[in-house]
């Protein structure tokens, strides 16, 4: 592979020791970093070369759960009771997806990321082989699952034909550097003691994730409670499922005692706090999931939730919707947040000090933020920018396992135009929705 | 004045009836709409042509509470408790403001407002007479006022010698089409008896808006309580001010009765809700406030307890944040949001059915929201864009008084470059404030 150098810049490596490196240079080769530290010791390269400008050289960021076909349903259904928006809108759109449909959603989902600065994403939806060729194609990293019931999906049919297809993902991307598969039952309420049982035993086999909804807000609580007789945690212990391949969304109503065992079992946690409250699901714990040393990373969730996937304005609310719960400004400071989005993601991701720091040896996914802005004007603390002022908008260039996905704001992987208006075809197809 | 139209947009008139008209154009005479409707309809013009390229032409947003030159400590600290940002860093570094620091931190505070959709500001600050050259000088529409308290200011030192230059102001500024100027005493905790009674005579002299902040959040309320002996809006109503002069910036902690209050008197009142959220100041009332009729703005507040000025970001937090308050999805919906930063905004503004519409005979002030983009695709229903997709950054065009402050998203009437390179040298010369 190509050697690739981003130089001109300050570089927020994002490790332990916090380090910034001002006058930095960043050099790969075959997907990792070689060289990240200041230019003046920089190796000779003869490869292609970014200026960042003067801008910040940061980590790609990591959305830890989302459902990129979605995008999709972008503003297909606001302001709505969750009952009402799900079973009037969301499923009767749902019904009517072709893999086509969710191909070119999923790859309208990777324009936005890669344009916003993600360079990573697990994403949980129908048709998941479409969506793991859209990462592919993209260039970003995933980690992919098709979402299991029990009732008949518009995509596998019955759960028997859902677990053969999960098997072969799991198979067909053994070898893939960038995308690879999880096992997603969609929840506790949605799913049976049977499929539970086969789905841990499938993550097991494979040693791949075991990715669910949990524990959304305090009506999925009495649900599960009256379906399943105990807490949405304890049935997953009770079902021998509270381990490091378990992977929980949104874990809003989750107690202290709860949050202990997360921490002690290393269960990974997304936080979706633009989605917790627009869907109005209740406080996310997380000071303490913090404090307890759990693996938090963010996710926006889908764009019918959302509606985008810009995980600069997801920093932004997390940070701020903490304080707001709490009424103390001190919790989640710039930096902590930060971390979710990177390191700390990467943790939750699986992938920790391989991904979210910008060190030698680490994979080379890699963004540069233009601070050369107004809205960046000026600039005392880089991280506070990150999360109170910067945009996706911001983002100048995206690598992602060493392959330039974008450079002074131009795709170089997929044809926007081209998934723009494929995209908009597609949305156009879906019974009930008619975009402008 | 010159000819100006827009077309080949769809134009949301933020009318009462919610109108909105696809393939519209809008025609502009001496800075007053003189055409909204069909482009079939519109009538030949020989002046100057805006291509929407088929986006939205909606009303300029209206920021009801903002300190413009506060962009100079953009993230000079956050993250701490409010007496310990307000007296170590904020107050130490208002100390060496001077009116060069002051006018081009306004003016950067412009730039940043136009590139983002706003064309309407209400402003408090030190050194007020540069806040208003700078939004001349901008082109934008402004309320600009000296912020006055007991003790010495850094801009006028004694309070007599802000009373006199409120005073001129607002002298100046009597015939000013688009700057004009309101009587602004901080707060009912920095300011006696005395000078409450001398603001309001001021403002009744003028009939000029009286501009403070109010009822912030619940330690204000405990510290008025035991300063006045009476609650914020009960002590301002034996103060005789509770009238439709009034314009309150916050107004958090404030209950049913007093609600009520403020619909009947009319007054004025600017939501920040990106700002009571950073400062973790509690929970604004806001469906009671919009049941109640009262006359409720969008504010950013300041950019050292945001850290933008951006209102798009600002709708999608009130809307969120509203949400997450009352764990109910369906209060402040889309379509009531988008008013507070446009129609129903004005009415906060002063200018009510003259702000915030795009109707024939009303203010042309006037932005297009370019919706070609991944991040908007596909489109069901653009208030929802607008509230949940968009951000600043998608401003095409601006234009406010008929002039035109940004096509294409090139400024006209300022130069951002030097904003930026002025801005940024007064930040550094401020007290302890280097920026990198």
């Amino acid at each position: 592979m190509d050697q690739l150098c981003i130089n001109n810049g300050t570089i927020l490596t994002m490790n332990r020791a916090g380090e910034v490196i001002s006058g930095g240079a960043l050099c790969v080769e075959n997907g990792r970093i070689a060289f990240c530290g200041p230019a003046a010791s920089a190796p000779p390269s003869s490869g292609r070369v970014l200026d960042a400008r003067g801008g910040l050289i940061m980590p790609g960021l990591i959305n830890g759960h989302t459902h990129s076909a979605m995008t999709l349903m972008r503003g297909l259904a606001d302001d709505l009771p969750l009952d009402q928006w799900l079973n009037e809108h969301i499923f009767p759109a749902e019904k009517g997806l072709s893999p086509e449909a969710v191909y070119w959603g999923s790859l309208l989902a990777c324009v936005e990321m890669i344009r916003s600065g993600t360079t990573s994403f697990c994403d949980m939806y129908l048709f998941a082989g479409e969506v793991a060729d859209a990462a592919d194609e993209s260039g970003l990293r995933a980690v992919v699952g098709e979402v299991l019931y029990d009732f008949p999906s518009p995509s596998y049919g019955e759960i028997d034909n859902g677990f053969r297809l999960t098997r072969e993902l799991l198979e067909a991307h053994r070898e893939h550097p960038r995308v690879s598969v999880a096992v997603m039952p969609h929840a506790l309420y949605t799913c049976s003691r049977s499929l539970w049982e086969r789905a841990g035993q499938l993550s097991a086999d494979y040693g791949a994730p075991l990715v669910t909804h949990l524990a959304e807000n305090q009506a999925e609580t009495a649900q599960v409670r009256q379906q399943w007789g105990a807490r949405p945690l304890a049935v997953l212990e009770q079902l021998g499922l509270v381990n490091r391949r378990l992977w929980l969304d949104h874990g809003v109503d989750l107690n202290q005692a709860e949050i202990e065992r997360l921490a002690e079992a290393g269960v990974r946690v997304a936080h979706c706090p633009e989605s917790n409250m627009k869907l109005a699901n209740g406080a996310f714990p997380l000071p303490e999931m913090l404090a307890a040393g759990v693996k938090v990373g963010l996710g926006t969730d889908g764009c019918a939730s959302n509606n985008d996937l810009d995980l600069f304005g997801e920093m932004d609310s997390c940070a701020k919707l903490a304080k707001a719960n709490r009424l103390d400004p001190t919790v989640a400071p710039a930096a902590e947040v930060v971390g979710l989005a990177t390191s700390r993601g990467a943790e939750a991701f699986g992938l920790p000090g391989q991904l979210g720091v910008l060190e030698k040896g680490a994979l080379a996914d890699v963004i540069v933020i233009d601070t050369d802005q107004p809205h960046l004007t000026p600039m005392y603390n880089p991280l506070s920018h990150l999360v109170y002022a910067a945009r996706g908008g911001d983002v100048l260039h995206s690598v992602c396992h060493g392959r330039v996905l974008m450079a002074e704001r131009h795709l170089e992987t997929l044809d926007q135009a081209e998934v723009m208006a494929r995209a908009k075809e597609e949305a156009a197809r879906l019974n009930g929705c008619v975009p402008l």
